[in-house]
């Protein structure tokens, strides 16, 4: 018998996610049936997601969430002691996975074994070749349809997704522009990440620090925030501007009931024809692999840095995901178990 | 010497259009040269374009819009006296017309021989079968991708381009819902238009009327009035819906630095990976032709109706325009000069 652990949603939650709304739930994991493997948890994300969708399911639930484990045990020949898998088994420290069970029933139900990392940590598919990868991969180079020379800007710049978009953006021979939430960020994002320029969106006026460093207008927007700064930076994009829209990290503590207003975008998207595109990486399964080997091409031929925040321990994985909610990351929040 | 008269804008509108923003005047056309036709001015359109594009031109500029006129005196062996041409010449009696010099800082350069519309008004090559007919059948089957049995969405349903996009809608086969400004225009679209359902949204609770009509929610959206009520239709939209944005009547008269806040629409953007995007009629002018001839075709098989309001008398283009501005009109908005 192998005992785990798991957190438990007992609560919906309201405004920023409490502690209490949250159980940690010791139990006996059942012996394996055949076609069964039991993973240990090496690694376990914390994304925005979990907050948007955490009323999908009837309480309680276990919280849902990419992770990495290790098989321990095996009853499935495919997978034997020693592999590593990519789950949605979400936070727990052992899990045990069927691994040609189909749940559609989950919201994100991935199952593969961690691609070929060329030795590199096993977080980074979570991350850099994991779900926030694909999310940057196709939701810019296939909504924005970017090309060289053209101007790029990012907003959650320093986030999992945006960290990522910047630099392919660079790859693709774009003038790269970042918003994020701190002087450190910005500084990471230009020193580190190659932005041609970032700015602290707390402390500049958007407007005019655009003005500044797009004089020619925007023609890609990958919108990580929502609100009022999409409203500005919508009002600069040029003729047949593209814009991904991958989240609204501004407004996810809210219900969607209760979103905020924000000047309206019609104008701009009339007069300047845009095309704006909402993006879920669970509708692009089919295609992760081949973004994930891009990725990590990318990454061994040193033309994308692996970006993440590491916090380790089982029981800070709440704190982290709070965290991340409120912008403490610089790169993929993720967890070391 | 002909004496001709056409409306000058001296001062750029402050909210809605004075009449003391123009100035009719009266002038003597030189004699035409070797290309050129003198056009007298039979029909014109009143257009929301004319609003938003007034800081377009340098103060005092002669008032673009479309028009239907006939050939005079012809100086082009290819448009002979008595034959009607539309063009962009405006609000004016009178014209002359160079029929092939390209004017590229017009904003919408048409000069084109009226189609054969087989018997109907020459207006209504300013209507159906003109501008608002084209934008209808491009925004929504192009941006739209309608398919049989979808559920539609118009508002400024009783527009010039709404009235035609709910028609067409139906001949492709859709469920089609419309909301208007005034219980006499929903009874118009419900009763001659064929739209399944219409609202007044001035009196009509539109989240839960939508709800009621459309239980299965709104696959396409043509919008052509943004603000809040953008955002409650886009709530309701399923995934991978489509919008069309055509106009944003509601905020017209504002200028575009002080545009109205209304919810924002990332949550559903992302989470229903809506596609939104942004149409300008005049950069689909090469394939005007191709839908000028589907739209007579119809009108000709009884399967769709041209719609127009029709204001009589020069001195009434100015009444005609903020009318239509103020939605007055029903379909399409044409002055018989």
């Amino acid at each position: 018998m192998v005992k785990a652990r798991k957190y438990v949603v007992k609560k919906y939650f309201e405004g920023v996610p409490k502690r209490s709304d949250y159980e940690i739930v010791e139990y006996e994991l059942p012996p394996l049936k055949v076609g069964e493997v039991l993973v240990k948890t090496e690694w376990v994300s914390v994304d925005p997601y979990l907050r948007i969708y955490h009323k999908v399911h009837q309480l309680p639930y276990d919280q849902f969430s990419n992770q990495v484990g290790i098989v321990e045990q095996s009853k499935d020949p495919n997978y034997p002691v020693g592999t590593r898998i990519v789950s949605h088994k979400g936070w727990c420290d052992y899990a045990v996975i069927n691994t040609a069970k189909v749940e559609p029933e989950d919201y994100l139900d991935v199952k593969y074994k961690l691609p070929d990392l060329k030795g590199m940590s096993p977080s980074i598919g979570l991350g850099t070749a994991g779900m926030p990868g694909v999310s940057a991969y196709f939701a810019f180079l296939e909504l924005c349809q970017p090309k060289a020379g053209e101007t790029v800007v990012v907003t959650g710049a320093a986030g999992a997704v945006g960290s990522i978009v910047g630099q392919i953006a660079k790859i693709k021979g774009c003038n790269v522009i970042g918003f994020a939430g701190s002087d450190d960020k910005v500084k990471w994002l230009e020193k580190e990440l190659g932005f041609d320029k970032a700015f602290n969106y707390k402390t500049t006026d958007i407007q005019k620090a655009l003005k500044a460093a797009a004089p020619n207008g925007v023609d890609c927007f990958f919108d990580n925030v929502g609100g009022e700064m999409c409203s500005i930076i919508v009002g600069q994009m040029n003729r047949k501007g593209r814009v991904a829209v991958c989240g609204y990290v501004g407004s996810y503590n809210e219900e969607l009931t209760e979103q905020p207003k924000a000047t309206i975008l019609h104008p701009s998207i009339v007069l300047n024809e845009l095309r704006i595109e909402g993006f879920v990486a669970r509708s692009w399964l089919d295609r992760w692999p081949e973004a994930i080997e891009q990725l990590i091409t990318w990454i061994k031929n040193g033309q994308l840095k692996p970006t993440e925040h590491v916090t380790v321990g089982f029981d800070k994985i709440f704190d982290a995901f709070v965290g991340m909610l409120a912008g403490e990351n610089a790169g993929k929040a993720v967890v070391k178990v």
